[in-house]
């Protein structure tokens, strides 16, 4: 593979963090696609008052990809720090605030973006997946009763069998240079995550979905890792039934590779299967964090990405 | 004078803020120490949130020593940001919020405006003089008729003649550091600025005034332009009033440059003679910034500064 490669990293919260945190470390040239649907704590309140994008896994983002010295840790911690008080700046994260003060004056959530990536010298850069603020919706089916459930937090809170997933509004224009950054990319990497509320919205968004369908790039999907200890977005999860969902939305989608973690290989024959007939194969790394449950690794991400790369 | 010579800025507000943007331009080693008894505005509600120090001053004393190159500028415009909304962010300046999330984490207020100024790549340091939040009081008499006025937005809105100006707390605990930076200044610099809300607490906290009149650093007194559009502090605005309010709090402070517009030279021999008496000398300069009444230039303030330091 070409030295320093260009990647565009899809998805949102934590999980997009966890794979921005390890790619930065491989090449320089990264993007990050986040997902703009979140609408509960401060990201909820600042979208509100301000009518903005909701910053948070845009700021998560962009601490991810924080310079690794001193000085850039030390802007990545303050980015992602959170006031505790009793009054109105209560729970709002500073990188929040800053995200919405450059948006607030410039009223262009990429050039924001980019200035605020500039004043924290970050590795690569940050895009939100549309320029303007998503909610999601979905059924959920539990007992054979079907309820319909909006907001990313309330989606993320449902259980049972989801179907009819969209986007509100439904045909969101996607954001040019995401498409841009598609279309040239060497390689594009979709996940880890809550999959309804971080990676499905990128397959939600007609446009986009096109794209990375057509882009030449090699795909890599990385699956979460085990979680015994919440109940799961997924009656029964399985690994399929996530590979299964993405599908139900781009049946064409062809990946290269399904990183998961090598505790669960072997163990879903059909996943195996349906990775195969989109043309990829699964790649089975140790890759959970050791201290914190749910979450990878950054060193053994680091690791599978350097391997995957050849 | 030695070469970047330690010059230590006391001041608050816009008025420090116009000297330490001309200051820096000369010495690396600046050191501002700001005034903390504001409580209006974004700094009022957030020193009164979290119980700290109203971070107002402090910003624009950090946003006027940010490095002068693109880089740096952008910062300086961002942490003198403030959102506008109807909601409750309105008003926030973006360092207001900066500075408080460092505070509430580490409860140090000199460690966390430090940690800002390396984020931001400041020249020289911004301490504040005390390490609580100070309030202002001071008896105003008009008409025969005294009201007692607390508050420094309260102080700089009364009007007539002001006696028995004073900090609550009665005898806060000067900043360490500022002790430090002021034993060990070759210049110290006094202004401009609001006189009684900027200049005159610093002459306020004995334990600081003290150090001021013990230090073998030579000082500058800057005084405020004419301003005909306001009603002024004092009863007949007048440079002379302005000094003898300091030698009311501190009788044997020696000054040796009293640096005044030359718009107001030669008008008030009875200044010159009280400059004379303080063993100093009046030095007049063009100093009135073209553009915006009552502020001082910036580059017509490093000429004269660095006339001043030969």
């Amino acid at each position: 593979m070409s030295l320093n490669p260009k990647v565009v990293c899809l998805g949102g919260g934590h999980g997009l963090a966890a794979t921005l945190a390890a790619m930065r470390t491989l090449t320089s040239q990264v993007t990050a696609v986040v997902t703009v649907a979140d609408n509960g704590g401060s990201s909820g309140r600042l979208r509100e008052e301000f009518n903005s994008l909701p910053p948070g896994d845009l700021r998560m983002a962009l601490a991810a990809l924080c310079a690794d010295d001193d000085w850039g840790r030390s802007w990545a911690e303050i980015m992602q720090y959170r006031f505790t008080s009793s009054g109105e700046m209560d729970n709002h994260a500073v990188g929040n605030l800053l995200l919405t003060a450059l948006w607030d004056r410039d009223h262009d959530p990429v050039k924001g973006l980019e200035r605020v990536g500039q004043l924290l010298k970050v590795v690569g850069k940050v895009l939100p997946m549309a320029l303007e603020p998503l909610d999601i919706e979905g059924k959920f089916t539990n007992n054979q009763k079907t309820i319909s459930v909006r907001g990313q937090v309330q989606v993320a809170a449902a259980t049972g069998r989801v179907s009819e997933l969209r986007l509100i509004p439904s045909k969101p224009k996607a954001t040019p240079q995401v498409i841009n950054a598609l279309a040239d990319a060497d390689w594009i990497t979709i996940g880890p995550g809550s999959w309804l509320s971080s990676v499905m919205p990128h397959f939600l968004l007609a446009e986009q979905a096109e794209q990375i369908q057509a882009s030449t790039a090699k795909k890599i999907m990385i699956f979460n890792l085990p979680d015994k200890t919440t109940s799961d977005e997924f009656a029964g999860f399985s690994l399929e039934a996530h590979l299964q969902l993405v599908l139900d939305h781009l049946p064409n989608l062809k990946i290269d590779i399904a990183l998961i973690d090598e505790s669960v290989d072997g163990k879903e024959p059909g996943f195996v299967d349906l990775v195969s007939r989109c043309g990829g194969k699964v790649v089975a790394f140790d890759l959970a964090d050791a201290k914190q449950n749910f979450h990878h690794d950054r060193e053994k991400l680091i690791s599978a990405f350097a391997h995957i790369f050849g």
